[in-house]
């Protein structure tokens, strides 16, 4: 399968359909329709035909999506069917809520390595990990840390995600409001919580 | 001019132009190029042009975009020409977080309410707001709230966006990780930070 086609907007649709599978509000039947998805995430029932035919075969026409395997199949697609752990890079007001995201674990993920610069908090245990020096992101290396979360003002994000990228991870979720260049391999996904908010007003009619 | 015909995608990329007229990391000269300014995003230079091109004349072809006017414009366009208050709702880790976020204040957003259920948190000064009662949400009518920010449990997040709108706020922002219903009228804009996290592995390769 030729993953690289297919559309960033069809794999960010796949992680709410599964929250959807996971913790829809009412007891699921056995079989489900491309509607009920649809309404997971307010889009068009061709909308979720449409995101699974680029990984294959997945329900029947007419009958619908096995509920159980159609969880599954995202889950592995998505990669979700192995743990991940991640590595937390600045531990301010934000990063420290992220820390004890609840959310996180429910699919898989760890967040097994904390890092900050202030001597008063490197040492300390936060959320059952002990935060260490900035300057030892290094040593990511040898522990199988592929994801990093970076929270660390934008002045210095672009050298944390340097120092991540060479002590190789291979994918960042970037809170810092500011661009991160990174090579080619490396995907980057930025949450940018200003520029969400700075877009409502424009919808506000007076 | 009719901005309902104006694809969110390029709403949501004129703040990001923005940051990088009000940020960018070098001295801006007077006029800046498209291609300059995709840059900032990492998006062609045909992309920033056609982004504008939504919503009338801005600059010279072959001279391109005089950056104070061109500042002033996507301003007015956001509606970021004018302050806007917000009423937060949830101060757990992530909600206290928010309320120290250095950068709202930068592009005119004032958190001037903040509602909780918590007994203890309720009286409570943070960030300079006194917390509320979350019973009490109906009193921002009469305080010219238009933005909400929600980050409650998901299982009273719907309940609170009711709230809100009955409280004549009329955009969200929504960080528990669920869908809202709204009325047509109100836009809500979801960052469900476990759903950005979770597609990052389906982009490695092994």
């Amino acid at each position: 399968m030729r993953y690289h086609k297919i559309p960033d907007e069809a794999v960010r649709r796949l992680p709410l359909y599964l929250r959807g599978l996971l913790f829809s509000s009412q007891d699921l039947p056995e079989k489900i329709s491309s509607r009920k998805l649809a309404d997971f995430l307010g889009v068009n029932p061709w909308q979720v035909r449409k995101d699974f035919s680029y990984f294959g075969e997945f329900g029947t026409p007419g009958v619908g999506y096995n509920v159980e395997k159609l969880i599954k199949q995202i889950k592995k697609i998505l990669k979700l069917n192995v743990s991940h752990k991640a590595a937390l890079v600045g531990v301010g007001n934000l990063g420290a809520a992220l820390l004890t995201y609840p959310e996180f674990k429910i699919y898989g993920f760890d967040i097994a390595a904390v890092f900050d610069n202030n001597p008063k908090k490197i040492g300390k245990k936060m959320a059952n990990v002990v935060v260490e020096d900035v300057s030892n992101i290094g040593l990511l290396k040898k522990r199988d840390v592929k994801i990093g979360i970076i929270t660390v003002p934008k002045s210095v994000a672009q050298e944390t995600a340097d120092a991540l990228f060479n002590a190789g991870v291979r994918s960042i979720l970037n809170f810092s409001p500011c661009s991160i260049k990174a090579p080619k391999k490396i995907k980057v996904v930025n949450i940018d919580i200003a520029m969400d908010l700075v877009r409502l007003p424009y919808y506000m009619t007076s």
